[in-house]
């Protein structure tokens, strides 16, 4: 499905797609809107606010780019963990844009910051709370080094809190995930619902992806929401931990964006018992359902990737050590050839070997065992005896290709999630072993 | 210009396509000879097979790959750097065969030897010298895990060694070179002559490329043929040195295979005066015309790297060192959307500022210069003041594409070689900025 983003405007458009989607609920004590700042000059959505009224705890995790969005930067020097808001743009990365791309963004938070102080005001039970702009937080995503539209941004500002909704049914959601898609297909949104002691916890989460998709984040944006309540220090230690199996397991193109991050707010509108200690079961609980929510939505992301057609799970096991398995794991989800080759459909296996090989790890050639679907497909260093290549032709015609390459030489195990590189690259390349 | 294989057995077709290519001269103390044992079932030529009756020096750089060919693992094994022959087949690489494809390649070195054995005692001068298997050489090039044709291959054996020729002109070197592909479609071959003391060297080279061409050497095979007097050890050092700036510094899709190899092999045929010192200036001379020849080579295979359109050379400059340049020079070389923004002829410059951020190298954003082709595209942390859209879109169009990073904290600087990555994945990619 391609969704023409002008028609997310259209109601009848969205609510025509909604049925393939998870229908996210309404995080107490937040508010949400989406606005078009033509940047795109075509009126599309571009501009998202989320707000929490009596403010949420907060973690991020960002880029490992050593160059990196004037947005990253802004939120980097906030130190508090505790926020206001958080507005994204797309379109533009406002990434090396000078001093002006900086000075851009503070006159946009400080526009922000006016306006949420002066909605503050107004509630029936406002207690004309200052938003400061240290109580405000940035992404952007889009093209690099093209002066930042700050102007245009600032202008929508006002629109943009007018138009902030308390009460989130599936088409705010919907909206909002859409307007920070950039190449991305459909809008990715992700639910989870569950049991903290005696209280119902849910869970809203929406990404982005597409393009420059790889370890550490890639061109990645994630904006997860909970109205449970979970210190700042736990919300941190959890979510890098949750991270690095989800959102950090996935490879597209291998490259790397300057613009990442997967935020984490928590509103503490569910009164949970309050957590104090790092070993509270309950923070067991959240953190389960919050890698069942970032797998989700990082599965999401890789089945967008720009031209995929296969979804493909790559697991290592029995290696020496949890970094020798995500190293070889991600030797073949980043390997062009493999990628080519699944795309094309064909069991070329010798290409996951090379792949293996080329990661410099010290594995035991005789020890490895390659299989794809079901089929054990190579042992001993050589072709497994039982090979069944009609059988696997068969399995790569399917969707989702399966890769399991156990070492056999340790307990250490990394899943890797990528796609495959279709079209002409694959001419060649497909075709090159029969 | 594709060539069909069928046809390089037509003399006709041979001839009409020689213009292109450089006149590769017979070097004395060789012979060569190519056949077809039908292992693509086309008839082919698949088997080349180079003799050196009174024995060459020699040297080779192999993959940097954990897991290799059964050829590779034989010649690990040769401890001696005087040998007579080097065998090279195409179609199968001989890579996790198991037990099996090491088997099936000592039944060819044992026929091998005695017919080159037979050979050596009918010669006018012979005497009736015992070429050993351990005198022998291989390279393999092809699938991966397919059982070794050790039969079809051994049964040509015979025939490979009749039709040596002492004297090789350039369709000689054109049918060997021709016969070492796979993917590849043309031949890879070069020429150096110089001046040695009051001697004229001849060095002839011929290379196959194509797809996982990445740093250290990728699927590649590199020979080269000098009647230069070199000792041994002087060759390996030169030859790792040289490969270090030519074909390590290429990639086409950053895969690395089981197969690679990089051999020289120095005949002694001119009498050059003997050079026993490592700081003999001849030995200069000679590395001076081996990396011209290298860097020839390695940019043919560029250039006809799989699906490529344009050559694009990747300058960094400034580092701190010649390992940050050369990890920057490839986070840029690799990255797929450097490649498609390219292939888009897309002034999309942002991209190679990702890929560097992306490399990890401790830079500072402030002081680097990005430039494409002559104009400075961006300083200071944001696009060059004087920066010209139009003109750069222009220059987009050229088959030739250079990028140099100054990055302006040190004098490191290493040079990359790389091609775009062509049609449907750019589909996506290349129209992302505009």
């Amino acid at each position: 499905m391609t969704l023409n983003l002008k028609n997310l405007l259209n109601p009848k458009v969205i609510m025509s797609k909604m049925g393939e989607f998870q229908e996210l609920k309404s995080i107490d004590g937040l508010e949400i809107s989406a606005v078009s700042a033509d940047l795109y000059g075509d009126g599309r959505d571009d501009l998202v606010l989320f707000y929490f009224p009596e403010g949420a705890n907060f973690a991020a995790v960002y880029t490992s780019s050593k160059i990196t969005s004037a947005s990253i930067n802004w939120n980097l020097k906030i130190k508090r963990h505790f926020v206001k808001a958080l507005m994204i743009n797309t379109k533009n990365a406002n990434t090396l844009t000078g001093t002006k791309g900086a000075q851009g963004l503070k006159e946009i938070a400080t526009t922000l910051s006016k306006a949420l102080t002066l909605k503050s005001s107004q509630k029936p039970k406002g207690v004309n709370e200052v938003v400061k702009i240290t109580d405000l937080l940035f992404a952007s995503t889009g093209v690099i080094g093209e002066d930042f539209p700050s102007t245009k941004i600032n202008n929508r500002v006002g629109e943009l809190v007018k138009k902030l909704k308390a009460e989130q049914n599936k088409f705010v959601w919907f909206k909002a995930a859409s307007a920070i898609m950039t190449t991305d297909t459909k809008p990715k949104v992700a639910y989870e619902k569950f049991k903290l002691g005696n209280k119902i916890i849910k869970i809203s989460g929406i990404a982005k992806g597409s393009g420059m998709i790889a370890p550490n984040m890639a061109t990645m944006l994630g904006f997860i929401f909970t109205d449970a309540n979970i210190p700042s220090v736990f919300l941190k230690s959890i979510l890098k931990k949750v991270v690095a199996t989800t959102f950090n397991s996935i490879t597209v193109d291998s490259d790397t964006s300057t613009n990442d991050m997967v935020g984490i707010f928590s509103t503490g509108k569910v009164k949970n018992s309050k957590i104090y200690n790092v070993l509270d079961p309950k923070l067991q609980e959240f953190e389960n359902a919050l890698k069942k929510l970032c797998l989700n939505l990082a599965k999401q992301i890789v089945v967008d990737g720009e031209g995929a057609k296969k979804f493909i799970t790559i697991k290592i096991i029995g290696a020496r050590s949890i970094s020798m398995a995500k190293n070889i794991g991600f030797s073949i989800a980043n390997s062009p050839l493999v990628k080519t080759a699944i795309a094309g459909e064909d069991p070329n296996w010798g290409r996951i070997a090379m792949a293996v090989g080329k990661a410099g790890e010290n594995i035991i050639i005789n020890k490895m065992q390659i299989k794809i679907g079901d089929q054990l497909v190579a042992e001993q260093s050589k072709v497994a005896k039982d090979y069944d290549e009609k059988k696997l032709k068969e399995y790569m015609k399917w969707d989702a290709i399966d890769i399991e390459v156990n070492l056999n030489i340790g307990t250490g195990f990394y899943t890797v999630y990528t796609c495959d590189f279709t079209k002409d690259y694959i001419d060649i390349n497909a075709d090159y072993k029969n």
